[in-house]
C-alpha cells in the first residue's frame, strides 16, 4: 500500500508550538482549562486547521469537535484524536499530540493525494482533563453515552460556572447530535506520562489496557490532646491514623503487585503543632489496577484495615467515594495492529497498561479502540517540564498513520 | 502548729477569674502571650494584689517579679510561683492557678497573723509558654543562670519583636540584679494538663520527675510524579516517608515503653495533591522520657530508620533539632513532703512525672524543688476548654499552704 509514506515531523512540531503559545504560562508550558478563554482560542485554531485541511468540521452540543475526511465509501469514519484543554500548569504534548497528530495524518495523505476507502475523523473531546470539572473525560463520556447530556450541562465547575454556561459563552456549543458521527474504531496517540518507556529504551508503547480508578477520602476524628501528658494508652489521634493509613496503602501495592499502585497524595491533620496530638486529619487514597478483581480487593482490605485501626485508636472515620472507573482492556486485534505497525516501521515497541485516564477507555466502550503511547521524559506530564523529543513524536505519528491507513483500507 | 489552718476557696477562684478577664478571648479563656499589652495588664493586676498582700515587690532584667513575705529570721526565702503568660488560646489556670495560689497562701498567713520563720516569696517568671519566643521557660533559665541575660534579651519572637525591645516598651524590665532574691526551696502548684489524675480519681499528685524534650523536625524531598503512571518501584515518596516516619514514632513510643511519649503532631505534603506523588514533606517529632537514657535510644532508633528509610526510597533528608531538654528528678526529701502534706489533709495522693515543662524544672537546677498537680478536666490544656474544679484548686492550694509551712518553720 503506502508502506514508504511518512509524516512531516517539523510540521508537526510546528503545530505543537503554535498551539502552546495560546495559554502560555511564564516559565513553559500552559494552561488552557476546558471552556475558559484560552480554550476557546485553542479551539479556534485547531478549528481553522481542519478547515485548512478540508475537513468537514461538525461539533455536538458537548462542545466535541470532529473534522471529517470523506472516504471512497460512506460509513462511519475510522477516527483518531484527544484533547485539547490542559491542567492549571500543563505541558503543550498532553492529549495536543493525539489530535495534531490526527492533523499531521491527514496532511501527509492529502499531499501524497491518498483517499482512504472508509472515511476518516480527527477529534477533539471537551474536557478531558476534569481540572475545572468533574469528572475528567466528560465529553468523550458523553458522546459514548455513558453520561446524559443535561447531567454534563449541569455540572458545576470550581469557579462555579455550568459546564452548559460556558459552552453557550465562548460558542463552543455545536448543533450535531451527541454521538454523531458513529465510529468505526478509535486509535488515540498519546505521551506516556509515565516512566516505563524511557526507563526500557522502548518508543513505542501499544496500550492494552487502562487502570481501573479508585479515589477515596478519608476523614479521621480524634481528640487533641498535650503531646507531653497524654500517655500513648490514652490517645485518639487522628494524624496517627492517618500516617497509618498511608503506610498501609505502600504495603499493600506492594504486596498485591503487578500492576497494582497505590498513593497517599493528599494528606492535612490539625491543628498541626509540633506538641498536640492531632484531632482531626484528611487524606485521599488512589488506588489503581488494570484487574478489577485485585482493585476491588485492594478496597476491601483498606476498608477493613481502616475500620480496625479506627475501632483501636478510638476516633471517627468518615470515608467518601471520589471517583470510581473500573479498567478498560482494549480490543486484542487493535493492539495487535499498533504492535505490528510499529515493528514494520522499524520501532522498538511494548505492550503496557495505562495508568492514566483517557477519552479512548470512552471510545472503547462504542468501537474496537487501541492506543499508541510515546515516551516521557523522566516520566513527567501534568507540568510544564513536559516534554517528548521530536523524533518520539515523529515515531509515534508515523505509527498512527499506519494504523489509521490499516484500519481505513 | 498550724494543722487546723485552710485557704478561702472563693476569694482563690475570685482571683483566677478576675486574671482571666485580661485578655480573655469571646468563647472563653485567655490570650495573654509574654510581654504583649495583656501580659502587661495581667502583670500590673497581679503586682497590685502583692503590694494589697504587703509583699515586697522586686523585678529583674529578664522581668521575673518577686513578693518577698519576710520571715522572723534573714535568709533565702521558701519561694512558689510559676508563670501568668499564656498560649495564643489559653485556659485561665495554666501558670496562674501557681501564682495565686500563692498570693492566696500569703493572704491566708496574713489573716491567720502568722509569721514564718524563713521568709516566703510568691514570684511569676517571664515567657514560660514560648508561644511568642523560644525556648519556653526563659525566664526561670536565665534567673537560675542557665542561659545569658543578653541571649535571652536578644531573642525574636514570631512576629519580629525582641524580647529587650518588648521588656523596655512595657515598662517590665526591672532593677534588681539576675538571680535575686537567692531561693532556699521552690514548690510550684501547676494543673496537671493531662488525664492522668482524673483517670485514677486522685486528687493530688507529686511530681517526681518532669520528662525529657526532644523536638526534631525533619524535612524529606523526593520527586514529584503521576500516581497512576509510576510504578512502586520507580517512587521517591517524600510523603510516605513522612507517614512511615509518623508509623515508627507510634510503634517506638509503644515499644519503649514506660513513661515514652512520641508524637507526630505537625505534618504538611506538597504538592498535596489526590494523584500526584509527593516531592516535599515536612514534619515533626516529640519525644519525651523521663529517663535521658531512654530518649536517647528513641533518638537513635528514630535516626537509624529515618536513614534506611530514606536511602530505601531514595529520597534526601534534612534534620533540624528544635528543641532538647534533659530529664529533671525532684529533689526526694520534697516530693516526699508534698506527698505527706497531701495525706496529712486528707486527700488521694499519687507520685507521678510531668509531660509538661515547668518554671520548677529550672528552679531544681539551683534548691531543692517540687511540684503539686491538680487534675485537668479531661486532660485538656493550652485550650480555652482548660477547667480544674473549685474545690480540686483548693485542695492543690491547701497542700502548698501546709508544704510552704513546712519547709519555712
Amino acid at each position: 500500500m503506502h508502506d514508504s509514506l511518512r509524516i512531516n515531523r517539523q510540521r508537526l512540531v510546528s503545530r505543537l508550538e503554535q498551539l502552546g503559545q495560546i495559554g502560555a504560562l511564564p516559565g513553559g508550558g500552559c494552561c488552557r482549562l476546558a471552556l475558559t478563554e484560552e480554550d476557546l482560542l485553542g479551539r479556534e485554531q485547531v478549528i481553522g486547521w481542519m478547515h485548512e485541511l478540508g475537513l468537514e468540521v461538525s461539533s455536538d452540543a458537548m462542545g466535541n469537535v470532529f473534522g471529517l475526511r470523506p472516504g471512497t465509501e460512506p460509513g462511519p469514519p475510522v477516527m483518531t484524536g484527544s484533547h485539547i484543554d490542559t491542567v492549571r500548569t500543563g505541558g503543550i504534548y498532553d492529549g495536543n499530540l493525539g489530535v495534531l497528530g490526527g492533523l499531521e495524518v491527514v496532511e501527509t495523505l492529502n499531499e501524497a493525494g491518498i483517499v482512504t476507502q472508509r472515511p476518516l475523523c480527527v477529534a477533539f473531546f471537551t474536557n478531558e482533563e476534569g481540572a475545572r470539572f468533574a469528572p475528567d473525560m466528560m465529553g468523550s463520556l458523553v458522546y459514548v453515552g455513558g453520561m446524559p447530556l443535561e447531567d454534563a450541562l449541569a455540572t458545576e465547575g470550581i469557579d462555579g460556572e455550568r459546564v452548559g454556561e460556558c459552552l453557550e459563552r465562548i460558542g463552543a456549543r455545536g448543533d450535531a447530535p451527541v454521538g454523531n458521527p458513529e465510529v468505526h474504531a478509535f486509535v488515540e496517540l498519546h505521551i506516556e506520562q509515565g516512566p516505563i518507556l524511557e526507563e526500557s529504551g522502548i518508543a513505542i508503547g501499544a496500550v492494552e489496557k487502562v487502570q481501573g480508578i479508585s479515589w477515596q477520602e478519608l476523614r479521621f476524628t480524634g481528640t487533641s490532646n498535650h503531646a507531653g501528658t497524654t500517655p500513648m494508652r490514652l490517645r485518639h489521634d487522628a494524624g496517627y491514623a492517618a500516617m497509618a493509613t498511608g503506610t498501609f496503602v505502600r504495603e499493600l501495592a506492594n504486596r498485591i503487585g503487578g500492576d497494582q499502585v497505590g498513593t497517599v497524595g493528599a494528606l492535612e491533620i490539625q491543628p498541626n503543632l509540633v506538641n498536640v496530638v492531632a484531632n482531626q486529619a484528611h487524606l485521599t487514597v488512589d488506588l489503581r489496577n488494570t484487574d478489577n478483581e485485585r482493585l476491588k480487593q485492594a478496597e476491601t482490605e483498606l476498608a477493613a484495615f481502616v475500620e480496625q485501626l479506627a475501632e483501636r485508636e478510638g476516633i471517627e472515620v468518615k470515608h467518601r467515594t471520589l471517583a470510581r472507573f473500573d479498567p478498560v482492556t482494549f480490543d486484542p486485534d487493535m493492539v495487535a495492529r499498533v504492535e505490528a505497525s510499529a515493528k514494520a516501521l522499524g520501532h522498538s515497541v511494548m505492550r503496557m497498561p495505562s495508568g492514566a485516564g483517557h477519552d479512548a477507555q470512552m471510545l472503547a466502550r462504542v468501537c474496537p479502540t487501541a492506543m499508541i503511547f510515546v515516551p516521557s521524559a523522566d516520566g513527567i506530564s501534568h507540568n510544564i517540564n513536559e516534554y517528548t523529543a521530536p523524533e518520539e513524536l515523529e515515531a509515534g505519528v508515523n505509527v498512527l498513520l499506519r494504523v489509521l491507513l490499516d484500519l481505513a483500507e
